[in-house]
């Protein structure tokens, strides 16, 4: 069974050459603990803890996947154990705050470390993931008591957290929501409903689950308006021996466990609320405003799982196309003591293997720069700056869609890529290949879809709220950028590339700006390609940036890694030839009339039966 | 949950309105009794037993799967009861020659056939598919004997066939062959081996399982040059009471049943060969090429499933998009008296489903077209008239890496967008979409994988057998019709486009066999971004034709269908507008150098542990 190895020379030139997270950290309030050589250590740490602990449930976890049993959900074999590792290791709280028990360091730390474990093993990951959204959330919005309740046993991870929002009738349309909350006497709320697809929302991990539940006050405005958001436990808290300890069982339930195509060992539930005691947190009828605070960092979270496959499936499927025999390669013997040459030999195999080194390495430098916002954004929140807080979430909002949106996407093609270059045992599950493809699959779906992240952008970052300006303020950057390349030989081709794209970008925003003036289904019609498009100029300009660094590094000379930086130079070039002419088409699509999109009667879209 | 339904009114679009079946076969022998009525009568039947029988099998045999126990396979249930109905229809015989109990018609047909049972249920459809290539090899290469032998309880599917090609150690490389088979005294031989991969391998549907197998002879040359073709029965056939019966058990057996990530309702066995008894079919030594004979034909087979996939799934997308309601339409409510608007309203999702119909029936379109020219190929071999079908077969053989490679990519990508448009419930298995996408990521690799269908098409049959002949001769085809086309308003812009098109397609052809005699990497490395090209451009073809008739049955007024023919305009205008753009990211990558690709050394693609 192959197993995920951490990154952490790719983590590390990303961190410390391209995107000066030393610096950057000096310059945080919470990054004073944050030095190079505490990263380093902590990096180190993860990374074994994924490697030597999550990496070999990965596969077991899949063919067991979670059980049901007398309303109780039991948890694959193994991660129980694993989850107490991480608990006791204290990574839960590796970025929360240190007056709740947590280690205090920046946002980004968090994410590193969720890029790690979720490429070792995606669905173990969603369990402390979705604890993380509730801690942002009571930390936000709670009361003083919430906090004081919820926030340390929710940092130990002694507690675990959901976040529970769409019901049968609602995917992402959230104004239908139904589930009811009265209002009791002692201030509390009953609250009634069923939710579906809420991750984690029941499991043997914890000794309590705090769900953190939108739901409707008597008399509330239709739609949007009219919801709230309320902290639902599954235990009452009780003041136990250390600290919050839990009561009586609240009327809350796991109805059902989804069958998926993949993230098998992380429960899906359907959860019912038959009078569950609930709290109210924020105001009331602004719960979508407040579940929805931390968006733009949940997201980049999701983004990750384009990242991990992309990572997982490549280390994979190097190992095996270095191993396996087929064919001889079409300029030669290259092996011609053996029986065939190896797959990497091929140039196939290659576009395939490069492809996906391609997407790995330039959508984690997308993380990792868009972490950095996220900190800015995090710290203004700690501070109390909340127009610091709205800048940078701003900001971020802009590239969140994006790396969503247009990561995970990616991160499919990646994973479907290291299957192929298994060929027919790509298929088999042993390989673990299809397993990635399968756990990968979600990606696209949750968190918003890829069509909700491309309106999201187009529609909503890029024109209704900044009318273009989101674009040019980013674009403004990359060229700034890329212009200081043009007098390297190597950057220069990459730069003028850039250079024009970012042109055109800006271009194609106006374009479909005047088109939507007079023809609203522009924008849902043009928003798919408009995101891919951004995607892939967003990574060029990643691409750029690595290879600066890389062609600075190589011209000093005596570098022990130089194969390093000429492998950072190659996969550049690769990337520009190879990949990002997709962006044209895209750029063509989008222009397109809506006539024939728009115009097709739903009647006359099939004439079967 | 979803049923399939037969799309008998595009398929007989296709074959009476565009490619004129009625005369293509007024003009075969075989074709003598496939008269409109009969066609139109065996299509009806044939959807008919897929939609009632085949497609209510599709769900339950994902779950249930096939299970191995004391060495022999039982098929999910409802398995065998259906594939008596389809026996005792006499479905199996329906392209097989007469003289063995076959129904005579043409090729052709049967191909529709497949295409319908393929699109309700993949994973039943390829037991009878693997004994179709079974019988032509036995029909093409076997002896009087073994014909008389075989060929009549194969066509009546009492028996059934498999194709027993690689081992553990070969995947394509069939050069790596190592079963051995051992001459007796009485001219038969002994084979003892290991297949892998062997789809149909062994199962409960009928009463004997004839495998071919390809094996080499002592002192064989090493190679592809040194193996032999073989058929070994399950049981030794005996004469019964009705034709052929079965004898005693031969030395044959299923080792095991793959774990796959899909098709799970087929059998995929790990077959045994112990010194089982085997009779030579075809000359010693030249196995492959007896094995290849239909190898285009199967091609098309396999095409099929880029193509049922992306219709199975439309159709269930589309039904799900015009109930679900999910957010209100960006230009305006459309349906303002319910909560929320139909998905159907929503553009992305409108392209979602554009692009899963013009896939459909596009990838329909091009597998009717090819489908005539194997009808002549089968009509060569049956007359005897072997240059008639080697001319026939090299027509073929330019569309069959296209069609296979082109289509099941992107059968893949509209299951995929199937599963989109039902957001996360596309994830749950109840509703079947996901079934779909794991059925369907097979076909990029069985076959073939479109790797090696890229270098089939541009490395054999374009640059080396016809030093881009190939491409000459079908474009110039297209061109004129194309031409033809001009004067007509509405098909002005498809048919101005595809010239253009026809014309870049051998310009490309040009430049990359010129940069292929400097390096020889070339081909390799563009073989895949000239592939998807080709499937552009033959769609756009395809689409063009369409659209032609489409403008003449509505400009001669009074059509009953003319819904149906304004959207097949509609979806010609998406393809050409949304679509079709792609290849020319697929040209502009084709002409990339090779030194990003071919030069970074295997050790410097990854520094990790």
């Amino acid at each position: 069974m192959p197993v995920y190895k951490a990154p952490l020379r790719d983590m590390k030139f990303l961190l410390n050459e391209v995107f000066d997270y030393p610096g950057h950290y000096q310059r945080l309030a919470s990054g004073a603990n944050a030095s190079p050589d505490i990263v380093d250590a902590i990096l180190t740490e993860c990374g074994r803890f994924c490697e030597e602990v999550l990496s070999p449930l990965y596969q077991s976890g899949d063919e067991q996947g979670c059980t049901l049993t007398d309303g109780e959900v039991t948890t694959p074999d193994g991660y129980k154990a694993a989850y107490q590792q991480y608990a006791e290791g204290g990574w839960q709280g590796l970025s929360a705050p240190e007056e709740f028990g947590g280690q205090g360091l920046p946002a980004s730390m968090g994410l590193l470390k969720q890029e790690m474990m979720g490429t070792a093993n995606w669905s173990f990951s969603m369990y402390p993931g979705l604890s993380l959204g509730a801690m942002n959330t009571i930390f936000l919005h709670g009361s003083d008591d919430q906090k004081h309740t919820y926030l340390t046993p929710l940092t130990e991870g002694r507690w675990a957290g959901t976040m529970c929002l769409t019901e049968p009738q609602c995917g992402t349309d959230l104004g239908q929501v139904k589930t009811k909350a009265e209002p009791q006497a002692d201030g509390s709320y009953k609250l009634t409903g069923t939710k579906i697809f809420i991750s984690s929302g029941d499991h043997d991990l914890t000794e309590n689950i705090v769900h953190i539940v939108l739901a409707r006050l008597p008399d509330a405005p239709k739609g949007t308006r009219g919801i709230s958001l309320f902290i639902v436990p599954k235990f009452m808290p009780a003041d136990g021996a250390n600290g919050s300890g839990v009561g009586a069982r609240n009327g809350v339930s796991c109805g059902s466990l989804e069958k998926k195509m993949g993230i098998k060992a992380s429960a899906t539930c359907v959860i019912n609320f038959d009078g569950a005691t609930g709290f109210l947190i924020g105001p009331e009828n602004e719960g979508l405003n407040c579940m929805f605070t931390f968006m733009n960092t949940a997201r980049i979270g999701t983004a990750i799982q384009g990242v991990g496959p992309a990572e997982l499936s490549y280390q994979w499927a190097l190992d095996y196309a270095r191993e396996r025999r087929s064919m001889r390669a079409l300029s030669g013997k290259k092996e011609p003591d053996q029986v065939a040459d190896a797959l990497i030999h091929h140039g196939d195999v290659r576009r395939m293997l490069l492809t996906q080194k391609a997407i790995a390495e330039g959508g984690r430098a997308m993380l990792y720069y868009a972490a950095r916002l996220a900190d800015h954004m995090v710290e203004g929140h700690s501070e109390g700056d909340l127009e610091k807080a709205e800048r940078y979430d701003d900001k971020l909002g802009f590239l969140t869609p994006i790396l969503k949106g247009f990561l995970t996407e990616m991160g499919c093609e990646a994973a479907n890529l290291g299957m192929q270059v298994f060929g027919g045992h790509g298929y088999i599950r042993e390989h673990g290949m299809e397993q990635i493809v399968r756990d990968t699959r979600i990606a696209t779906l949750y968190e918003g879809t890829t069509g909700i992240q491309a309106l999201d952008l187009l529609g909503r970052k890029v024109l209704l709220m900044t009318q273009g300006g989101a674009v040019r303020e980013f674009t403004l950057k990359v060229a700034n950028f890329a212009r200081k390349q043009l007098t390297d030989k190597r950057l220069r081709p990459f730069a003028v590339e850039l250079l024009k794209l970012t042109a055109q970008w800006n271009l194609l925003t106006v374009r479909v700006m005047l088109a939507a003036r007079k023809d609203r289904d522009v924008v849902s019609a043009a928003a798919y390609d408009f995101l891919m498009y951004s995607g892939y100029v967003t990574m060029a300009y990643m691409w750029l940036r690595q290879s600066a660094v890389a062609v600075d590094k190589l011209s000093n000379g005596g570098e022990e890694s130089e194969a390093f930086y000429q492998a950072k130079l190659a996969t550049a070039e690769f990337y520009y030839e190879r990949l990002l002419p997709r962006a044209q088409s895209h750029a063509t699509s989008m222009l397109s009339p809506t006539a024939s999109l728009m115009q097709l009667e739903d009647e006359h879209m099939a004439f079967t039966g």
